[in-house]
């Protein structure tokens, strides 16, 4: 099933707008939280609550990905969490390099469900000596002069940068070069790569400079605007 | 010059689009960097350039701060910065608490030079007896359960919530009811608060399932589309 599976998806899933990309990480994490309470079926309007948006945004979003649900019985609850997962690249095993082993780097191995949602951190890189050679949950640190050399000899889709700004882009230079498509940056710095590599950015920092700023209007505009 | 110029921010930024909002603190960053380089002017269209954006999607976004730059001189770097800078809030010396001090916690309070940036965390909060007492970067940690007792006798902004998504809601609940206004949240979980709540949302694993989905996107469509 392979191969006409592989192909349906590209015929059924390449023009899926951005908006709706977005929301199937929040469509996972609802239908992921039903499926573990056993909850077997839900209605387009109750997951559409849920999540906050209207049933007919809902079926839109979903109408993108083939026909599920039946007028009047809802949709089932695992046929659907499996399709969002399927679209989303889950349970792949996805193998990831990491570079910079400071707290955000130690904090992102573990944070959320990684592994049982098929991403595996194969490999730390570090330039501190005193951090190379450990072990930091499972995972080995190599120093980073061993980079190019590790990911010829290993299968890896993702390279996760955490590492301070001012390297940031020498370090993705370098997964580029080695042949690595997918970047998930958390350095508060705008990577320049080639057409062909994504790049997800998360933006701490600049987060919460949009708050202070909301803020700073509500202040600003009233209690009652 | 402190209520009129609050007046004049009022009536002057009560209706910034939020896409220009999103882009203040990217042009932050490049101003920040360009003032430490020392350079005092800019034209707009090297600064639209290294930002990303055409020249006149800058001079628009820039024309909501009121009038900067001169034809033909381009704009001065402090002054731009500063404006910048006044219009995210920043240096207006943001009291913040923090609620779960594990690994994610812990990075957070290092991430970026919040303090330079005017962001303070003066307390953490957690329930686990071995980490309540500790003082972490010259931040004490307190039980969970003197959250509202803190609140109540210290000037607090903004909380951040880097507990677990199962606690998240709760947490939220507790720091709203002491009135605070700004959340700043890293659980995986949306929170309900009232609308006179701003809660920003850093989606950490939901980006990395964009990035999957992106890279198996482009796997499906080949290397040519």
């Amino acid at each position: 099933m392979g191969n006409e599976s592989g192909q349906n998806f590209q015929r059924r899933h390449q023009q899926i707008p951005l908006a709706v990309i977005k929301r199937l990480p929040v469509y996972h994490r609802y239908l992921s939280d039903l499926h573990q309470k056993e909850v077997a079926r839900i209605s387009s309007s109750e997951l559409a609550a849920k999540i906050g948006i209207t049933a007919s945004q809902l079926r839109q979003d979903l109408s993108w990905f083939g026909s599920f649900g039946q007028q009047g019985y809802g949709y089932r609850v695992d046929e659907l969490l499996r399709e969002v997962s399927r679209i989303l690249g889950l349970n792949q095993n996805i193998g990831m390099v990491l570079v910079g082993a400071g707290r955000l780097g130690r904090a992102i191995i573990h944070y959320a469900n990684f592994k049982r949602r098929g991403f595996h951190t194969k490999a730390i890189f570090d330039n501190n000596p005193e951090i190379v050679g450990q072990i930091i949950d499972g995972i080995p640190v190599y120093d980073i002069s061993e980079l190019e050399n590790y990911l010829k000899n290993h299968s890896i889709q993702i390279g996760v940068i955490t590492t301070p700004a001012t390297v940031a882009q020498e370090v993705a230079d370098r997964l580029v070069r080695s042949g690595i498509k997918g970047i998930w940056n958390f350095a508060p710095v705008s990577l320049k790569v080639p057409d062909d590599v994504i790049v997800e950015h998360v933006h701490i920092g600049e987060s919460l400079m949009v708050l202070s700023m909301k803020l700073q209007q509500r202040k600003a505009s009233g209690p009652d605007s």
